[in-house]
């Protein structure tokens, strides 16, 4: 197998919880089975990239908004913000590891989580605000070069 | 055109009206065109899969709260509950198939609907809960096999 | 690279503001590197591709209320239909184009934009009602010909 054909590029441009496991499923998968993997986290996916303390808080009455992003949800049977924390347990139960665990794994496995350089823009971000491990932010040329060379591609 | 070129994999992760549609239409498109199409039903993308009388109801409340889940719904106009019903009238105006014969058709013509594990085990659905004519259930490293052999991977 | 390699489709399926970025970011940026990009729009995707003065309003209680997709939203943080507003606003000041002005950039790029036949008839919509400028509409057998052809495929 070359090269070429082993390789997958996620474009993770949710943060809902329902969304984000299968992200990082799909990622951990397929780096322990020896693909090269690339997460290019943009829009909401950039989201799981901060780091826990940081909240989007704005300068403005518009950016401000945008902090309900906070809050984890679902996109589907959210419950008022219940949804997600019932899911997690549910999960826990059938040893499902949440996504902050995912993570973790996937960086060990090699996996490059790469931020977004225009939504870190957008939502006032820099690089010291998010976690530790992961690469240079990235523009949408390189994530299209990327993908070029990848045998999956899937948006998420 | 080798094997590999003419695969096609759909990660079924929604159970949306809106989005069931294009998963059966490119599955029968692509089988009726020789593709050797599989769809890997995951999270609300199982909820198709199941029997009609099967509903979930859970052994506690966070389980029998994914009940809600059991009635059709669209991810936008979905107005209160009756969004699906008209867009399924409105379809069938225009001659276009609902997803349970669409379904069927996909059946006949190969390919191939996979559950997932995880989503069985997380929502306590068995094998004899799924209608007939499915696959066995798949974990992800199966479904990222197939992948990798598919010209053509989506995540619906 | 052969020609294979160089083609990307994205399947538009989405008309959330949050979601038609992100298509038209990567369909121009894949332009700009010579690749020939297609977008395929379906569903609520069709809805970006209407002259602005054409709305829906069907002939009957059903496609009338279908009008109410006439508004621009986002999948989440709609405020009550002012959140694409800011999300415009915000993206204005970082000099990001709005979805408008990259469909023109896209079209000048040579990007084809094709409207989905089956979408067009059952919102009651003829090629008269969709801007300048697009190809003709086609079929999903058409669309997924294309995507054989091409090195990335993504549904959004």
């Amino acid at each position: 197998m070359s090269d070429t054909e082993n390789r997958m590029t996620i474009i993770c441009w949710s943060g809902d919880l329902d969304r984000v496991w299968p992200q990082y499923i799909l990622a951990t998968t397929g780096a322990s089975y020896g693909m090269q993997v690339t997460l290019f986290c943009t829009f909401w996916g950039l989201f799981p990239l901060k780091r826990p303390e940081v909240k989007i808080t704005g300068d403005n009455w518009m950016t401000k908004m945008l902090g309900v992003a906070n809050n984890e949800r679902l996109s589907h049977l959210n419950f008022g913000g219940m949804g997600p924390m019932m899911m997690r347990t549910i999960a826990g139960r059938h040893n499902v590891a949440p996504p902050e665990e995912l993570r973790d794994i996937a960086l060990e496995l090699g996996v490059k989580l790469a931020p977004c350089q225009m939504t870190m823009d957008l939502m006032g971000l820099t690089r010291d605000d998010l976690i530790d491990g992961i690469e240079e932010p990235l523009g949408a040329a390189a994530a299209m070069a990327n993908m070029q060379r990848s045998s999956i591609n899937l948006f998420i």
